[in-house]
């Protein structure tokens, strides 16, 4: 009698590719067949793969980090029947457990090459990086970030129930709008693509089907949340998912071991594959009863906590880092306070790269402060000053310690730009990275950089 | 021997008109002169008036707040010079204690209407409204808005030292050519203006320079803060900033007894007069030690806390209510992210203005959760539980209470519009007011929504 | 309309002697008249004097408190007659603010002298001394114990409803046993004394009632509350309190800026006149619908945090200084745990003294660990790192600083011992004093604990 | 390269006798065989039994704890060899994790009967108990205690260096003079105990002189620390542990998913067995560069946390429940304290039984509040009412809800007495037990109780 063990219901192999694994998929689509079914009211594990499918390794080079397919991630476990959801309910998920496997201890945060993924700050860091991380029990540390240890606040990136045919439409509808017309000088939106589809267990025909109309996983959605990136949906949290198809479809995945508020630096989170145990029940007309046309969810009660006074708190403001004023725009406001922690951080030796990605993944605050008083709305971000091992606290001049170096693509590097005399002009040399012996390279982000400054 | 006093470097009056006192002022500009001089190291109390200079009254109209005259707003405190400060140096403002005069315990939160102000959602909410909160202690409490007590997370909107006439002038230059590219059918920034300028006991000739080029206090701004309006600028905070002239001209105002994160409906805050208790300290050469670019700062450790699981958290994406896609638009997540509290409170029976009301001055946290899963940037709003007086926990059903209202401008009601059989179409019903005997006000309330819905 | 102030029923004078104010008393007793009345929902303020009724000056001697006249201390504010309230109900008060008074922003912590009321350490520091705490918003800081600052969990240190006659009875007859039956070489409880009574407005022949069976104020007792020295009974808490008397019959006072749990050098909170805000409710019938024997409490949401991995936690057993075992005893090992966190701070420089009396009124966490493995009990001291401007942490030898010293006894200084080549015997050195001039004060002292150790 | 695994240095086995796997023991001794070494600086798990080494069972009985062989208890995992440690070093223990198996998600609280072991409150609650808790992830409950659930605070009850031979002897000496001077009825200490005593892989020699001289587990100890059971020693936490002998023989058991402050039932954390996972740091000299005498830790930032606001707070004093007043006793303030919390959740329809497991392990806060006013330490106990499903807020008459019943001795059931008319006289009358059939037990416990009451 009592418990003596919770059901798995959903093992992965981490050595068969993820596309060949039937109760894993990679599209939102009411189609893709259920991979098992959990009762209203149990708890059950789920093993879920890393946000890339395993294309990253643990070592200290970001080659693959700078030529990862990115047809190939987001691979979902799922999705799930679970008993008597009906469209109209409410799925309340409480999420127990997250770990990582006990023989995987690690994960790591990327930075995206700019012409394959990039990042919020990609015009600034252009170059691939990558941190690995080591886990021991709560705390994780890398050696491509010294002088740092925190607890994760570990949770799932992506959760959510499938979207009815209905939703899905809405969804291609107003995004394929959005891509039409896109006159920005980048990608804005991932249009369902066939390439690398995965739909589970399903036959061709659905398959296909799922190609040409299934939603990329890329975005959060609000009808059904996705990829929201939360980092506090953390252990003990109860998040409430709008269910729209029979049997609500659930699926999990992209674990994080840790992420800062915005995941700046895209694959920012301390990316992992691992395990999660959740209890699911169902509310029985609970979109009605609630309100509700986005998920809510309930914070649990273990968040790291450091007290206020511990957060040093850096702002930002909508003026750009070239220094043009924008109206109210929040995103450059938040742009510009990571820059203003990058600087900071940078006279302690770290490299801006280093940081960049420290602030993906470390529990960094990130507040929407003012966002009423035009032009210029202000964000801030706190940073926890005692995931360091050293005393960061603003007293005065800071001593260097030695840093160390991220990984980079193979014969990359991290150095200042002596030649041409341009780079008074530049802001960021900390930042800067050359490819040894190719001097163009180093010319090519000078300009770049030169131009915009 | 001992401390048996606080020297008070500012006293204000209520009665007087804030434009007729000169230790009063209302630019930002390095030619104000000095309204009193500070010992590097002292701890000297300021006192202040409201944010709109005595305007607002403690009554059930908001007809005040609909006729206000924003050319009368934000008088500040100071300049003060702080001994041996000099540019380059870091001002340590830690500030002691913040409070309501004694004889005055009462503030209130606002929204403007459409045509005079505006907010952040006045394209739903355009009509002007008025909370009056009560102060006991730590504790407020509104008739406008019942069932709700909190204790005030009490801090200065605006704190800054003035800029020197290098950066006034970037200022002028950045912002007038935003203006001057201004293609929205709104205001986006404020230029200098000479109505009712007050640039403190200055000569009528300085007066009219500052007016010519005095930058104006609404927004803040990276290179001295300014009005961030950062709510957890509270009791024991250490902020600190840049030094750009000499005696480093510290100005402070706009007190607010607590305020969400946004401060969402402009006049958002508990705005309030009373008196700051501050304690300077001079970093020589700070901003050099520091890489100081924006001021920078640390909260106090009497913040209210709740516990994480008591925040009850919505999520918002940039999927405008009318459904239309945006690219990576915090702004708009944000907007999204507080209807959906809203949506939600008015179950209970609160009316959107109320809502829109509270959430503006309550410690709801506003956080930017994901900022690089194209085209959906996420934001996450956390509202506390606990400063209801009932369960507002996600647990089925609401009852509705009885809850009264807030203050509208004279004549002006909340209501279900029921003519023309259209607001089917309209999603925000619970949020529109009429004003009594004209239905064209109705009519214009209400085609604005149906045509946007 | 709306709040314009709220109503002051007590004030009191710092200038005239505590026992001339009728507002004051200074016994528990059901017949000391009502100083005032409240309506059921009223918010009102409060004035108290400071628990030793003024006889402790802001100077740098402790001759006033090896001095101090204990007959004439804890004068409270009050009886309050609270409208409605009878026997068998509960007060609900919340504690809406206190403060310090704004002309007299400080107060004292104290240790006594062994042979004038003594301390939970008396027998190792018997010496009478004293820490002036200036006030400068929510922080204090003291010139006698340097580097350090802290923000005040600022509370009554009594408060409760007058006895009935019944309950009084009850107190004197088992205090009165505990005093006859006493074999221990000290004072174990004090009986009614009819020496400097204070009856408020009483007449004459009740002042003499009220003197001979008044119950002293210094113990809580579980009837009423009373003197429980609760540190976290702090701005926003809610106290129930037992009804014994028709209307109440409410008091309070000993007004604490901060105190550290168990409050341990007796005078070991930081006292201070000031007033209280409360508000006031009547919960008919409480005490049988609550099962209330005892007061109950819910603390405010504004206590200082710090975040649990910055309190440097000590431990003691029930072993005591001697090496002797006691059973289970928990008084015994908080002592010891005391000791070890005095031993701790001396390496940076503090004396014993600084530190007995820093823990006595620090936000220090004094918990009960294990209370069940015979024969040791096990308690915590949880010392916040936060208020110390230098770094306490664990990391090796500590570097002493010049810490100057706390306020003795005109001659009385600390030193090190020399003669009789004893002192290698003795482990407390660094908490010896001696009078200049004369050696047999440095024996007395000596000896004890040479005996002792 | 990176992290991929770590090294499990003890395991266990739960289906062979505790007694007969060599890398366990059951004293204090410094003789007891090293199990394994462990590098200065590694990062390892640990395999633990619970602390009854698997007498207790998961079902619906509480026979097992009624006949528990506490001879056979405290099994511990060690003792270790960590390289470079010497006597007067500081051993810095990190607890990176605690888990239970992951096939055996469950624990145990208990209540020894009065004859065999007992507890804090024996006299008042004789009768053997238990309560079965099932783990899912982070969270607990209970089919013996429906309508709570709450986070684990998980941490290891027991953990220590060995002593040295004159650490050993100075145990010896002192508890053996408790022994020798006992006058109360009841067990005061343990002495060595030659039965059962289990010494590792020792040869017969040493286990013999092991089972003469070697210290018993259940008391913690200032010169190690030992059976601490502090509840907040969880994830993250850094422990400081004196070193006594060379390799510093480093011991860990007694796992406990959750405890409350006290562990007053004695049994009354949550037992279970489960790995613990550790790094090492050997700090040299580190006793006398910290001043250190006994343990000190730092607490991790993971704990649960609710917000001060969230404690229900009841208050004890040393007035004892027959209404006798001792001495300044905080043992009796806070079974006092304890017994009005029991009071309090008596009347939602739990049995005290219930109440007095549920105090033992959910992470009640037992504060030492005031320990000056003589004659009455004053203690507190703050209750987190969110552990609870339903409302327990002190806002009037409580709703009885069906609680059913925790385990009970085969026959023994929970009821009201009836006989004698003696049972107005007796104020516990919820926790009474009585055994089907046999009048005379429940003659014996109420004949206990009607003389003491």
């Amino acid at each position: 009698m009592g418990l003596t063990g919770i059901r798995n219901v959903c093992k992965v192999s981490l050595d068969i590719p993820a596309g060949k694994q039937p109760q894993l998929h990679n599209r939102w689509h009411p189609d893709v067949p259920f991979a098992g079914t959990i009762k209203n009211g149990e708890t059950v594990k789920i093993e879920c793969v890393d946000w890339t499918g395993g294309q990253i390794g643990n070592n200290d080079s970001a080659d693959d980090m700078k030529t990862v397919d990115l047809t190939k991630i987001h691979y979902l476990s799922g999705p799930f029947e679970i008993e008597t959801a009906e469209p109209g309910d409410v799925l309340l998920v409480e999420i127990m457990d997250v770990q990582p496997f006990e023989d995987a201890p690690w994960g790591f945060t990327g930075v995206f090459d700019k012409s394959n993924g990039g990042g919020f700050l990609d015009e600034i860091y252009p170059t691939a990086a990558k941190a690995i991380w080591s886990f021991e029990g709560i705390y994780c540390t890398s050696r491509h970030i010294p002088h740092v240890k925190f607890a994760g606040l570990i949770h799932p990136g992506i959760l959510g129930c499938a979207p009815s045919a209905e939703v899905l439409a809405t969804w291609n509808k107003r995004e394929g709008e959005l891509i039409a017309a896109n006159k920005l000088d980048r990608i804005v939106a991932q249009p369902p693509n066939e390439t690398n589809v995965h739909a589970g267990s399903a036959s061709e025909e659905i398959k296909a089907k799922v190609g040409r109309e299934g939603a990329r996983t890329i975005p959060g959605r609000p009808e059904h949340g996705g990829n929201c990136d939360i980092k506090n949906l953390s252990r003990g949290s109860k998040v409430y998912l709008p269910v729209h198809v029979k049997g609500a479809k659930f699926s999990v995945g992209d674990l994080h071991f840790s992420q800062g508020d915005g995941e700046i630096s895209f694959c920012g989170a301390i990316e992992m594959a691992g395990v999660i145990t959740i209890n699911f029940k169902v509310m029985k007309n609970g979109m009605a009863d609630l309100g509700m046309k986005s998920p809510l969810y309930l914070p649990g009660p273990v968040e790291p906590h450091y007290g206020p006074g511990r957060y040093l708190t850096f702002e930002g403001f909508s003026v750009d880092e070239h220094g043009k004023q924008h109206y109210m725009d929040v995103t450059v406001a938040y742009r510009q306070t990571i820059l203003r922690c990058i600087e900071y951080l940078r006279r302690f030796g770290y490299s801006d790269y280093q940081v960049y990605l420290l602030l993906s993944c470390a529990p960094v605050q990130g507040h929407i402060a003012g966002i009423v008083d035009i032009p210029n709305a202000c964000t801030t971000l706190g940073l926890p000053m005692d995931i360091f091992d050293f005393d960061i606290s603003p007293t005065g001049p800071a001593k260097k310690l030695d840093m160390g170096s991220c990984a980079f693509e193979t014969g990359v590097k991290e150095g200042k730009i002596t030649q041409g005399g341009k780079n008074s002009e530049y802001s960021w040399g900390g930042g800067l990275t050359y490819k040894e012996g190719s001097a163009s390279a180093v010319v090519e982000n000078l300009k770049e950089k030169v131009v915009g400054s």
